[in-house]
């Protein structure tokens, strides 16, 4: 009665594989790469012929300009301040008004379903900074429609959205070439 | 004489800025989004007006499809196996005779400079596995025509490598959706 294998197992079986609609990945840590995989991820996305959305939270400046280019010249749509957005800057700050348009803009575009993949690049930050309500994103995250992928960027990913995620890279920078000095490279870093 | 401020300092000066002509980026770590972190880069150089292209070392089957398709639209060179190349299968293992032809094709490549960047993608497997020998690569970049960018993918980079790099980004593996059970998914996995 006491025989060990009526024991209950110490750890919970590995769940069978089973074929998800959609996923959620977040690319974060201080290294190179996170934004830069997720532009790579939309390359897959756009040759199985879906329609793919990009949402930059931090106006870039000429940051990003490359992958802008090619990403509209791939069919993908690209939302970036400028895209008809105006703000008072007396009433308040311009990044902030900037983050919350672009959460605004991302929040219908995630939910109408129009788009089999949104990234919301560099969206960690705006969490981070409290201008945007973390709790509202993970709620757009757990209630999107079934077959929209989302990828989310930035350094210090909060724990609740490494826990909406499926799957979670930390970027690490082990040596990089400002460390010695070189200047960033147009057509490599940017 | 013996005055504090005669003494040579403890640390050497930071470089001052300067303008590489190129880099090398290294992107390893057992986490997703080396590669793809890489075709990422891609998009900037393409938007650039760059000629670029991609070598596989290892053959990926079905994986890498989508990004061979969206690259060659854009105009990325790609060689992967099954471009012209055949091998004996009864003198040689295939996937060793694929990666030393990648190699071959890819110091050519390198050294015509007739490409802003070259992606040499998964080369680190071959060198760790003895197939493509690491010196003789670590003298391919180090004698490169000074405006070819090369950006080096795969898990275990051998410290060569590294120390020939400005950047080296290291992706780590935090969560996958694997491990939940969660199949890879065509158009964002692959």
């Amino acid at each position: 009665m006491n025989d060990a294998s009526q024991q209950p197992p110490s750890s919970p079986p590995r769940p069978a594989p089973r074929r998800a609609p959609s996923v959620v990945l977040v690319n974060t840590g201080d290294g190179k790469g996170k934004s830069t995989a997720g532009f790579g991820t939309l390359m897959r996305a756009v040759a199985r012929g879906w329609r793919v959305c990009v949402i930059q939270f931090i106006k870039s400046g000429s940051w990003k300009v490359g992958e802008e280019d090619t990403g509209r010249k791939l069919g993908i749509d690209w939302w970036a301040i400028g895209d008809g957005f105006t703000w008072d800057s007396d009433d308040m700050d311009e990044s902030e008004a900037v983050a919350r348009e672009a959460w605004r803009s991302a929040k219908e575009k995630i939910a109408s379903g129009e788009y089999r993949v949104v990234m919301l690049d560099e969206i960690t930050y705006p969490i981070n900074w409290g201008w945007i309500d973390e709790a509202d994103v993970v709620e757009a995250i757990r209630e999107r429609p079934e077959h929209v992928n989302l990828i989310l960027t930035g350094r210090n990913a909060p724990p609740a959205l490494i826990e909406v995620a499926d799957t979670v890279t930390e970027m690490t920078n082990v040596r990089h070439a400002y460390d010695s000095g070189i200047k960033a490279i147009r057509g490599i870093d940017f």
